[in-house]
């Protein structure tokens, strides 16, 4: 039904809101004739069609045979490598760079991205493959490597992960954040492109799950939800702003185990084989193939749970 | 293919499923021919829309320059203010309320709270432009205000949240907690719509932070992931009844930052400026320009990490 | 725009990750021509369906009332027995099982799980109907029954929690933890399907919250954000490898509450109506009617909050 009082004044509305976009310290809106955005929907389709060709039969088309299986990746990297060249022209575009102003050199440029992912596909998917053996091996209720590949939160994480950080080290802006961004929402594992990852790597349940954008993690690592492997606080610079690109964050060293809710900031190092136990605070390094636990903590034992004698200091 | 056994015994299956919607302590079905209730889907293409008209040509439309913008957005107040409408009369007419037995009054009602948002909306744009431009400063890795926007889950929760922040003032029943559990469900973060957020807000990484309904946030405050505001244990009537509405969570004053992890429960005041550490868990108020850490805890160190000899109180 | 470099050379790289396919540890495509697998798509659309039918009017069909949900519920029953069925055949055909490779019994097998599941769904529906009233009586947030099915994760959660556990309990492979791992991804909330789970049972905002594989919770149990239900290490086999279905998960006894952030650990038990509070560390029992808290750690105030004398351990 209209609302009349609404549509006497919509010409009203839209001028006020348009008042206001022009105004502010940031750019809020799109409306230079330069090129479209980035488009989140279309970054998303194409990160679901690179994991179709990474496990094909798994998700996207199901009738996939070894007799078919060459048309289907085919037509799929046919898809992806149109896209993903837009979009990374697009991204590139809007850059306050000296590569955005010339449009042939970012053609170029998008282009020569798209030809660096292609031929990094193969070791990708290899990559992914010793992911969902780690998740197998690491996880008792893991029944089999279907079910890893098609329900674990961990893998789909990962290989966004393992996308975007190609982009990210091609030097493509916005499109790894996208990807990275959409696997936190779909799984609340919260990986920076800019990390570096191994091989084998796994993270269970993996809800609350943070890498800071410069980590380095290596070969055989585990970790449980709640992990955060952060930074300090930042330096600014002498006008008070955050100077970015620092390294800042931690080193995780060959078959280190993160336990749940651990926090591990700054420039350290977890050696070699090494186990940071439950939500242990650490802000220094560790030698290999040591234990981190917290100070057994004794909880106290009070009579009188739950009821009309509860304790007032109940959380909500 | 049909499974002859259970096609048989579908009416019997339908009978068995409707006797039991009448029972129980709560009502579980719609089938009164009063009115639908609101949509879930409906209320979320509103809250797309609405975004679309925050930030143009970064979501939805792309190809929207400043020649065409005009045009985008009064079509697309248009379509909200239509959508909208339905959907406010459909919850109120849900309520046990007076207003609810009304048919011309529930509709006046939610032409009014259209309009009152439609007014409200420049202002809640120039709060958004405040709130990336505060993501930007406070996070390193934020290359440009433009990947705040187009991934940062903090801001998603926040737009959610200053939208049905409104029709919660309004009065405005289940819509305003269907938008912000949508973002809670995309970003992890779950902001009550009726707390009271000033400007300049930053949520960073954001998974698991909960923001309780009668919080008073000030200016310039920053959060990070797994931060409760919470509220310790409620009041209950003379028959052990909960009492709802009143007020029960922090105030956060301008300034302050509150890092992961941290729980501050109950009608407690954090002061203008203050840091409240890590994993700090507090029940009581701080002062002004204080810095609050947990007492260091020297976690153990012990030979022996991942590997044959691992120690048995490993968590899964 | 056509990238001509890398059309060139698509019969390259969709010949280069053809070679991967068959290499690696574990399956990480589907290629067989024995049958498709399961297809998460339509698995939730099976899940989708199954809510219409719990709650019909609050999602999918709008207009369903006294005089038609009849027709609509034996409409909804109808279309899930088929897609369940055909999705239940493939999963089991892709097993390593004697049942597997005979295809009139894995045929037989589907139909007696969705027979098996049909005939629960009055049970299943009258749990959730408790677990409704369980959220709005536990949450003085919740203004009414409706908030609650319309918006709470907690119940979108459990909901997809009975479900799968009854196809869990038939023996069904991949489906049940592709549905629970569809909520996990949508609420943060993490319950194996395998566990045990009572009547009235709450989780309030959820993000976080991990349920094991091998959890045995009583009635009336009351669960926060961050809350993990967890095992401690894992017995291997004298190979090294993971030994898989033992019970390595607590129990929580009816009435109990546990706050956000806690962690319990192993196979221990927690007694009827107790209390663990929030970040509370456990991996020992705890008797009845008990209430167990940290230690409270007074954090030490320091002067000198957020500003140019920041101290240096701020986390990012």
């Amino acid at each position: 039904m209209k609302n009349a009082r609404v549509h006497a004044k919509l010409g009203q509305f839209t001028e006020a809101l348009m008042q206001t976009y022009g105004v502010g310290p940031v750019p809020g809106h799109n409306l230079e004739p330069r090129y479209a955005l980035p488009s989140r929907a279309t970054v998303i389709t194409i990160l679901r069609r690179l994991f179709e060709t990474f496990f094909p039969g798994f998700m996207g088309r199901q009738q996939v045979t070894r007799d078919t299986v060459r048309f289907h990746i085919g037509a799929l990297l046919d898809e992806i490598a149109d896209d993903l060249g837009e979009q990374i022209y697009a991204a590139v575009r809007h850059e306050d760079s000296e590569l955005a102003n010339d449009r042939l050199k970012s053609r170029r440029f998008a282009e020569d991205c798209v030809l660096g992912l292609f031929e990094k596909l193969p070791e990708i998917r290899r990559a992914l493959i010793l992911d969902v053996q780690a998740g197998y091996d690491g996880d008792p209720a893991a029944k089999n490597a279907n079910e890893v590949i098609l329900s674990y939160p961990g893998l789909a994480a990962i290989a966004t992960y393992r996308v975007a950080h190609e982009l990210e080290a091609c030097g493509v802006p916005l499109l790894p954040r996208i990807m990275t961004e959409w696997a936190h929402s779909r799984t609340g594992i919260d990986i920076h492109p800019g990390a570096t990852i191994g091989e084998s790597f796994f993270i269970d349940h993996g809800t609350g799950v943070v890498v800071g954008e410069t980590c380095l993690i290596g070969n055989h690592v585990k970790l449980y939800q709640g992990v955060t492997l952060g930074a300090l606080s930042f330096p600014k610079d002498e006008r008070g702003k955050l100077i970015r690109g620092l390294r800042r964050h931690p080193q995780i060293c060959d078959h280190a185990v993160i336990y749940s809710g651990a926090t591990i900031l700054g420039d350290v190092t977890i050696g070699e084989g090494s186990v940071i136990g439950g939500n242990v605070w650490l802000t220094q390094s560790v030698p290999p193939h040591t234990k981190v636990l917290n100070t057994p903590q004794i909880p106290t034992f009070r009579k009188g749970g739950n009821g009309p004698q509860a304790a007032s200091d109940d959380e909500e």
